[in-house]
């Protein structure tokens, strides 16, 4: 049967991410590719009493529909969170949006925001999931260079000239940015840099689309004000997400945004999904008001700092020898993003593969199809010695690469 | 702050259904309004308990990101539902996508079927969900009847002849129908009529979009096959939920199809919100496995079906001196559809907020805006007494409303 399929569903492509996942269930292989949270953190017997006494006594409201903004209960919540760990104040429940993770909360930024063909700013490399969103709208990016203190302010700024020259600023929707620890490159956006976003934004008249699913797991250093504390719910839409600080499974995202957006926004959930699943929601709750999540999350924050420093370790033990091989050494989150002279990632992949080592080529977070030389290594779920292993490994795959490739160790 | 939103956003209205239920919640008010099925017949000991044990047990699942698919222990549970509700054969795991209540699987039908301005054919009235989903895919509806026995098919034929006349048929994506008890009107398409539209679909190569929330809540007579009985997986596109037969706070929407669509639709869920939540989805997977729903939801439907009774004798005693004054007397689900001559639903709407009625102006299930002398009727969450209180409120305030207009009570 052949089926007359939308244009939206001809160019949907599989992640790579999920393609190249496959091969990491492999017998024997050590795999830096998820960037999913080791399940021994999350906290499963307090959820497990409180998931069942929510469904016990407020089966009203966990077992029925729930309003589309979300629940009440969790938006108070977080409100408080917001306050603790942002210092944000006078937001109201009005500038929060419960969503079905935070790749739902990107979804509905996109429809709210874009019409086919606007401009979004985005990074090279870039969250894959933010990419996939925006381009379900068919918005077309402006790349700029993430820098070690995050984007390229200089690019930023070149793009926002030549869309005002050509008459078309008022396409430029928005500037998308993961704040802390990006994914994928581990990046933290400087100070600075947070502050001088905000000041282009409000000279050119664009938004700041904020992601920060990482910052609260941030292993060394002081933590930075968000680029919501400069620029306010006027200029800055800040989404986050549970799903790294309590645990996936529940799939609960947050947007933080002016009334008037959240308002859009809740229309457009409507007609996407109606509501978030309110047995989800309450539990959220009911866990943040009864524990302290940010004090929960404190062991597994000191267990991914020893994995990622047991990672730069291996690879400085392993890749000194290579000449201009980089990585980054983040101060949080999940990821080091290592760049090796010469390869190209996804050919090397395959190397890899023979080697049973896995990772992420840095391809999949080009905003435009094009190779690269980097590769994500996420360091939160494998054992340390997987992780020593899989360096090892990885240095052998390059070591296969070259050689194959014709090319010298540098 | 004025924000540029998009097209899209710019024309998302909120359902009148959200709006108008605000004012049920006046004390002392009888609400026929919502679509809500009674909190007290879900299984909420059952659920309370199972939850409590997937999380202990199964938490490296339950807690954790699950695959775009859904939960293939759920997908499992619901091929051996699919056989026992519907008879359904030779279906595999392949032909199943798990999504965020049926709303999602409306929404991701439209995604990867729906370029702007292809053509649905939905009927007058109709499901008011499915309605938002395809406007935000920006289609045009070509609209026929609902009539006793379901969707007048010769204006079904029609609609078809006419695309194919225009060089246009290509852009007729599906016919959609909800084939039992249909929200808003409780009608069931008719077995005729469910083969007959097998073959205009056949005929002129469109899909069927039947969607069944309401099947399993039949109160009285012989089951109906789908209509996918008829056409199987290449012709039609069933979507279903646990929200009417297990309970609504969990989200669990069942697309049924060819293994193509389903492939494009989890690639579109992929970008949409990445994966539903594994709690509600290994939670139900469960329940089923140890429960018998059917059984579980018997109750319910008794319940349900003294319900329509109760308010078809109100409806008898308090409007039979209004000659024209009709009303569907369904064999299942929530809903039952009156019309009242000479009357603007929307219009007299104020007067039964007066009395402290609520119902739902038939305009909302309009495919265009205009007006209706119908009313959507839910009998589910009411008593006994507030229902037949209900029925006499509304004769109050239909007779207020036309003194007001001056018309005769016919």
């Amino acid at each position: 049967m052949e089926y007359r399929f939308s244009m939206l569903a001809n160019k949907l492509k599989s992640s790579m991410i999920r393609e190249l996942l496959k091969y990491a269930s492999v017998p024997g292989a050590v795999s830096f590719g998820g960037g999913t949270p080791d399940p021994e953190t999350f906290p499963r017997h307090e959820l497990a009493e409180l998931a069942r006494e929510v469904i016990e006594k407020e089966y009203k409201y966990t077992l029925q529909y729930a309003t589309t903004e979300g629940d009440p209960e969790l938006i108070k919540q977080i409100l408080i969170l917001l306050k603790r760990v942002y210092n944000l104040d006078g937001l109201l429940p009005e500038n929060v949006l419960i969503t079905v993770g935070s790749q739902q909360a990107l979804e509905l930024v996109g429809k709210v925001l874009l019409d086919p063909g606007d401009y979004v700013i985005v990074g090279d490399p870039e969250y894959l999931g933010a990419l996939s969103a925006f381009r379900m709208r068919d918005a077309r990016f402006l790349v700029v260079k993430f820098e070690k203190d995050g984007p390229d302010l200089n690019q930023v700024e070149d793009h926002l000239k030549r869309a005002q020259r050509e008459n078309e600023l008022s396409r430029v929707k928005f500037i998308y940015v993961v704040s802390n620890f990006q994914n994928p490159s581990g990046i933290t956006t400087s100070l600075e840099k947070r502050k001088n976003l905000v000041e282009l934004a409000e000279k050119y008249n664009v938004l700041i689309v904020e992601d920060d699913p990482y910052g609260v797991l941030r292993f060394r250093g002081e933590q930075l004000p968000s680029i919501m504390n400069f620029g306010g719910t006027d200029r800055v839409i800040l989404l986050n997400t549970f799903s790294k600080i309590l645990c996936p499974g529940l799939r609960i995202g947050v947007v933080v945004a002016d009334r008037q957006i959240v308002r859009k926004m809740v229309l457009a959930k409507q007609g996407t999904d109606l509501c978030s699943p309110s047995l989800t929601m309450r539990l959220t709750a009911r866990y943040l008001e009864r524990y302290d999540v940010l004090e929960q999350i404190k062991p597994a924050i000191e267990l991914y700092r020893k994995k990622k420093e047991t990672m730069i370790e291996a690879l400085k033990e392993e890749f000194s020898d290579v000449t201009d091989a980089q990585w980054t050494d983040p101060d949080g989150g999940l990821f080091v993003w290592t760049t090796l002279p010469d390869v190209d990632t996804m050919e090397m992949f395959k190397y890899a593969e023979q080697r049973k080592v896995f990772y992420i080529p840095g391809e999949a977070f080009k905003p435009y199809e094009e190779p690269s030389s980097s590769m994500r290594m996420s360091f939160c779920l494998p054992s340390f010695e997987q992780i020593r292993e899989g360096v090892r490994r990885l240095k052998q795959a390059y070591l296969d690469y070259i050689e194959a490739k014709g090319l010298r160790c540098r």
